[in-house]
């Protein structure tokens, strides 16, 4: 492969993840589809799928995101729903603390916070990606309360501790946080919801 | 009172509210004084006391909030820790579904997430005039810690179900949410916040 080859290769990369932002803003990330962001790139929709794979990771990828979210969940629910909580706080917290994935993290949510166009494309991606597959693996007629509700957690010290950085959350250290997270997301997950469940 | 005293009066409570608003978004929550608003405002800083009370109240009427969060919060913990948690969520909640008092805050945490000076002023209000006095309510070594797992849960279900409405979170009624709420809150305020504590 020549340079220019690769020049090129380079170029149609960008075309895609260019026109995939400005989709996913434009049209919500349920209303994206590859096929669309291909013909917007000028390439075909095959090399879409080359480069990125499936619309989630050309998400993540359009995001700036170094890790997929959806595969995390996907690796983390492998294992069952024993201990979910524990795992889910754990690779959340890792994600997160990491500043190579953080700092895009942190812009995804400040920018759906702020614009509603961002929020659509958030409140689509985690709703069909994160919350629809969570609640899948759960048999409990709640089963889509339950996973908001651990979305809600999760996005709470998402906001206090990486995005306004509220002392000492901000500072506090990773397995602190997990212990102190993991019992309310198993609650969340699999407990009483409320009293009347006793 | 004849008609020109009425303008004259409700134009002082204007400019104070203006100059205020700019105080606390340029000065941060803690480096803004009442004193200091009043000579923005060309009006004695008793005038602003007159009006507005304290600082804190000067804060929830400059952000246009009907109740003045802290007040809420003091009446809650003058009954103490026992069921502090239900007595938090159920506040909470109350507030925010209440239209005229949400709409605001939902503007306040929506420019807190996009623009550095909100976020200073709303951590600086919300570290100084609530957090540190949940923490002041509980008898513990790591008092800061749990009045801030409290923020970042509370703080969760302000951007999953009125930032981002997130469903069915966003449409979850006020006794089911407060009932799968206050246990969590309830245990970051007085429970084991790890199994080494148990």
């Amino acid at each position: 492969m020549g340079p220019g080859r690769r020049a090129g290769r380079s170029t149609s990369r960008n075309d895609i993840l260019e026109a995939a932002r400005a989709r996913f803003a434009r049209h919500g990330y349920v209303g994206t589809t590859v096929r669309a962001v291909a013909v917007d790139a000028r390439v075909d929709a095959a090399l879409v799928h080359y480069f990125f794979g499936t619309k989630t990771s050309l998400f993540a990828a359009a995001m700036a995101l170094p890790v997929n979210p959806a595969d995390v969940l996907a690796g983390v629910l492998t294992d069952g729903v024993e201990d979910l909580g524990e795992r889910l706080a754990r690779a959340f917290l890792r994600i997160w603390d990491d500043p190579a994935a953080g700092a895009p993290l942190v812009g995804l949510v400040r920018s759906a916070a702020s614009h509603d166009e961002a929020a659509t494309m958030l409140r689509e991606f985690a709703g069909q990606e994160m919350l629809a597959r969570l609640a899948g693996a759960l048999d409990d007629p709640r089963a889509e309360l339950r996973a908001t509700l651990v979305g809600a957690q999760l996005l709470g010290v998402a906001m206090g501790r990486y995005v306004l950085r509220i002392e000492p959350l901000a500072s506090a250290n990773h397995d602190t946080l997990a212990s102190a997270l993991a019992p309310t997301l198993q609650r969340y997950l699999t407990g009483e919801l409320s009293p009347r469940d006793a």
